[in-house]
């Protein structure tokens, strides 16, 4: 039987990765590289970067594009899930079919995915795998190795609690920020927000903790009130965005 | 200047140590370890384990018994939040006398917490820190390393995502739960559930990922309709709680 690890790699610092991580990688034959762009090359990089240092056995890499997400559908708010279902299903058949071209079945083939951060946050593979199964045109089974989160970075690099004493935390997206801020919780974590959604809740005025490419040689954290480090959050990820040609960030806003 | 490192230490598993943790370890020259009282010394064990395997410079070990939460209060919902107050600040005494009296601050010596699953998730040793560094006293400089948490490890196990396509997710407590099914999330990461509050949602019936010592050698896995599994995940827990005098579980409820 084919087996496939899902390897949480951490959210930039090739340190983040665990004991178990390292582990996995070095019983792996073939590694999936997904590209998703040119512009995101650096991420690719710390993949290769990791396995250099890391896999000491013999292994092959095969790389191949990441289908695009439809940008025009996801761009409206009540389509997007609909846009990442497609999405989902067209990277589907391509895992699919680099699965049982490249892993063998008779010997026992071990494939990997090196996700990014943790595999349980804002991630697909999970959700393509049991596709896949559910066709069941392809057989394997897999295994789920945890990684150091973008959030937990993001919280260490601050070092605060990402909860207060006895109350819930909230990690949501930037999409469902811009339309107002979750009931029932006063701490949220924002991922994936292109738009600076924080803008909205000047009124409250939040501390803000902001971090982007954390871990990485690009990290840049600021923290403070929201009316008095918005504007320069803003310019400097105005900046950096332009200068690297993307931008990874996530935030935690903490209200009275 | 002191240096203090808190170090995550990952949930159960010695292996979801990060390469991060590992070469803080090797640079503390005094490791501070709390007991919490006999039933959990499963937790201290682990730490003398990392320590043994991965600890390979010369170092000492500093251990004193933590501060017992008041109970009583505790018991009583309102006062909570004081009762985790007075027990911070007696820990606050506790630890700022142990940097005093441990670290050399000629020297420059480093110090280490270690800290079960990650530092940003209900875990106070941040602003124990903080309290003593605010009270002037003793000065450090401290630096946090992020660890894999209960969810993540949880969420791994169970090979599923936190959270649902662009959708939100929760992280509370089981007191706050028994209050209610927090608005605007659909996915709910409950810890610290002593009363097993999901028994307060059995009308919803959602979907419970529920995970116990996850990592170690006595995890226990139970997923499934909340209605279907509710009364098994009781009396695993009860007979588990039993047998080890401790548990620790915690689990996701995922909402249609
Ligand atoms: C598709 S999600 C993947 C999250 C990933 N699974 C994790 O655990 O961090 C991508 C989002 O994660 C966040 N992110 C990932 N890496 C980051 C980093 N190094 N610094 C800041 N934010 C990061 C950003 O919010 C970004 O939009
Ligand atoms: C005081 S909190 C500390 C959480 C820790 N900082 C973390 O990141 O997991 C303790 C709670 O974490 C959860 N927990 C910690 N380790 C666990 C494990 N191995 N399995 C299941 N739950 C665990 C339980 O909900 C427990 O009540």
């Amino acid at each position: 039987m084919r087996k496939i690890y899902v390897i949480g790699i951490g959210a930039g610092d090739p340190d983040h990765l665990t004991l178990q991580a390292v582990k996995a990688l070095n019983e792996v034959d073939v590694f999936f590289l997904l590209d998703k762009g040119t512009e995101k090359s650096d991420l690719i990089d710390l993949r290769h970067e990791i396995l250099e240092r890391h896999a000491t056995g013999a292994y092959r890499l095969v790389e191949a594009r990441d289908p695009d997400r439809d940008r025009d559908r996801a761009a409206d708010g009540a389509a997007y899930a609909g846009a990442v279902d497609d999405w989902r299903s067209r990277r589907a058949d391509l895992y699919a079919r680099m699965i049982s071209d490249e892993l063998d079945e008779g010997t026992g083939s071990v494939g990997a995915f090196l996700v990014w951060g943790d595999p349980s946050l804002y991630d697909s593979t999970l959700a393509i795998l049991e596709e896949i199964l559910e066709r069941g045109t392809v057989g394997f089974t897999y295994e789920v190795i945890p990684g150091i989160s973008s959030v937990s970075a993001l919280a260490a690099k601050h070092r605060i609690g990402l909860n207060r004493v006895a109350r819930p935390v909230q990690i949501t997206t930037g999409r469902r920020l811009a339309e107002g801020w979750p009931q029932d919780a006063d701490d949220v974590v924002v991922m994936l927000d292109a738009h600076q959604s924080f803008r909205h809740h000047l009124a409250d005025d939040p501390v803000i903790y902001w971090g982007a490419y954390v871990g990485t040689e690009d990290e840049i954290l600021v923290s403070g009130r929201l009316s008095e480090v918005a504007g320069r959050i803003e310019e400097l990820r105005a900046e950096a965005r332009a200068r690297k040609g993307w931008i990874m960030d996530t935030y935690l806003l903490r209200r009275d």
